[in-house]
């Protein structure tokens, strides 16, 4: 087993990180004030996992609400939370009720809210159940929802009580979910391990395979990096911001091409990629490292080539995303392999990146 | 003017108490991390204080949104809140923009809420306009909307950058709502300030005629009151229990009537009279107290006698509200005059409180 500790809040707490952990209640038991629990999972992952971790509770003694809701971003809105809500209220689950979340991104921010202001607060614990979870979104504390006019407007920082990444979980991850989560780890290379890029490209192939010391390390690391940022920025100031590499590029492709079209992850893979062409138009990183990147992108089953929306329709959903200051938009660049920075780009600058990024119209 | 200093999560601020505050924007400009605030209000309070507020916010080259909500506790709701984000999205503010909640408990909660979770939390500045909400809801840092199944379950502990307790706004608050501010006011005497309600017995007369300097005393000693009792106990714990003395008899009275039947604050007169007579009825205060207790309720123009719902829909109503162990339910007790604790209750004993407290059926 692989730990992982966080600091954050003044409130410190593990992420274990292992195979068969949703059955190791141990690390649960101890934290709970009330031997009362409600698990907040959803429709497709409640048939594969809920009864395992439900019964493993209940033979010792704790009391276990399941709550299920329907799977899917969209379902990640105020209604769908009151679902939680009802449920809670119905059970009459009080301020020493923890709420478990047992899903992937989706029901990890959704439950880390309603736990952030259910009463005020009630202990959480995270179960993430897809790579993505388990290497970005169960870390750091960001809770939110969506609301019809932005994605994550509502919501909290909230730190979770204990974050057990089950990499069993991920045996059942489709093939498309598996990869957008590598789309986050090897962000984390970029952004300011060069070692770990590294590690990633001489075995981007055993991770494909799943296996499971490769998907350990990848996982610990990544937490541990992602932990690194976070802890120093944990209110979101300044070098959190790094994390965003690849997401104002890839946010104008989600919205561009309709939200699902493309997986978030999908849509990072293909934003650092226009990335790494604008810091080479800047001339900070080279041909060859550029096609290191692209080359290890495309081994992890993600696009490398951006969807033809056309460079004024970027700008367009960019400029919604960001503020444009004096015709600049600040972007998260690649001073060299594997050291990334907050910086700006000039209008011409994005356009050559969209010219050599982007699939021909 | 009068200051009451707040050193609540590491984040001190300051209540400031006197006529005419809604025009010294002095003192919130240096708080705005840039030059936009929404002012949320609601129908009743905005042709009253709002023109005033914004013009002169305007003045200063501050960018003013107005969010007008309806005015109720009925409207306490998500579906009102969503109001708001809906106005700030629609307006595009962003992490910087300031909220002011300008009006009663019920904007000041809401508006705290939203504060608390639009983008993960933006600044916050309360402008209490009710007693209430000067002596109580806008110190502490609590924020909620109601659920259908509870009150203020949905919340956050999110503390505001200033409060301004203007009381000149307090000139066009309806004779009930003031006198329900006195409740909470006369509450803080019996829960550890025996001065302070020597004070309110010599000075009711002079209060109820809504002088100035009576006000500012009252004020002030209120939010000096819960302020000591809540930075001992932020996240309500322990000892913060005792601001809900009269507050159990007063939910079951405020539930058995239906609520709005009466306000909150009579409920809680009347709630305070039970628990003398409980406290009474222990031996732990005389009948002189009882008498001083009851008529200076009265003068404060509050019942004093409680709704005759019979002593088992009582027991039923608190029951719901609180948990009953072994038959005995917590409530907030007089040692003496001046001095509250935290106890329990037989049922004996409250039917004995009910039936000296209550109306003839
Ligand atoms: N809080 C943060 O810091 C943060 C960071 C990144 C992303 N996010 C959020 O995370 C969400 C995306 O998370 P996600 O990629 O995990 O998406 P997701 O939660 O929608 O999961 C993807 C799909 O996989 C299914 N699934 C989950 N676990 C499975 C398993 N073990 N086997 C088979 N299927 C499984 C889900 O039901 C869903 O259909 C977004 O809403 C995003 O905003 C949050
Ligand atoms: N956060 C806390 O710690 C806390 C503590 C106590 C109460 N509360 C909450 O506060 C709410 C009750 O607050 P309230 O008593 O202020 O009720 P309220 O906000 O409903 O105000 C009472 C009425 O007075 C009107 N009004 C407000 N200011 C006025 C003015 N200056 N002139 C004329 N009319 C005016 C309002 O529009 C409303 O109709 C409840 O929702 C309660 O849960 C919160
Ligand atoms: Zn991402
Ligand atoms: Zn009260």
């Amino acid at each position: 087993m692989r730990l992982v500790k966080l600091d954050l809040d003044h409130a410190p707490y593990d992420i274990l990180i292992a195979r068969d952990l949703l059955t190791q209640v141990q690390h649960i038991l101890p934290l709970l004030p009330q031997k009362r629990v409600a698990i907040v999972t959803n429709e497709t992952v409640a048939p594969l996992y809920l009864p395992q971790l439900q019964v493993a509770l209940e033979a010792n003694g704790v009391q276990v609400q399941a709550i299920v809701l329907p799977d899917g971003e969209k379902y990640k809105t105020w209604e769908t939370l009151n679902l939680i809500f009802d449920g809670l209220l119905g059970a009459r689950a009080e301020r020493k009720t923890t709420l478990i979340a047992l899903g992937g991104g989706v029901i990890g921010d959704m439950t880390g809210f309603a736990a952030a202001v259910y009463q005020r607060g009630v202990p959480f614990i995270q179960i993430p159940t897809t790579l993505l979870a388990q290497v970005d979104s169960s870390v750091g504390g960001k809770t939110a929802i969506n609301h019809p006019l932005g994605k994550n407007m509502i919501g909290s920082f909230y730190q979770p009580k204990l974050v057990l990444a089950d990499l069993s979980t991920l045996d059942t991850l489709p093939p498309r979910e598996f990869s957008a989560g590598l789309a986050e780890i090897i962000k984390y290379g970029l952004i300011d391990d060069l070692a770990f890029f590294e590690w990633l490209e001489a075995n981007i192939d055993v991770l494909m395979a799943r296996d499971t010391d490769a998907l350990a390390h990848a996982v610990e690391h990544s937490c541990q990096n992602k932990a690194r940022i976070v802890a120093a920025d944990e209110k979101e100031h300044g070098q959190r911001a790094l994390l965003n590499l690849g997401h104002t590029f890839g946010h104008a492709i989600e919205a561009g091409l309709g939200y699902g079209a493309w997986l978030h992850g999908e849509a990072v893979a293909a934003g650092m990629v226009l990335a790494a062409l604008a810091s080479k138009e800047l001339g900070q990183i080279s041909a060859t490292d550029l096609e290191r990147i692209t080359a290890l992108i495309a081994k992890a089953g993600l696009p490398t080539v951006s969807p033809a929306l056309g460079a004024e329709r970027y700008l367009d959903l960019m400029a919604q995303d960001k503020k444009v200051d004096a015709g600049k938009i600040k972007f998260i660049l690649m001073r060299r392999l594997g050291e990334s920075y907050i910086g700006e780009l000039t209008v011409p600058v994005i356009q050559a990146a969209l010219t050599a990024g982007c699939a021909a119209a």
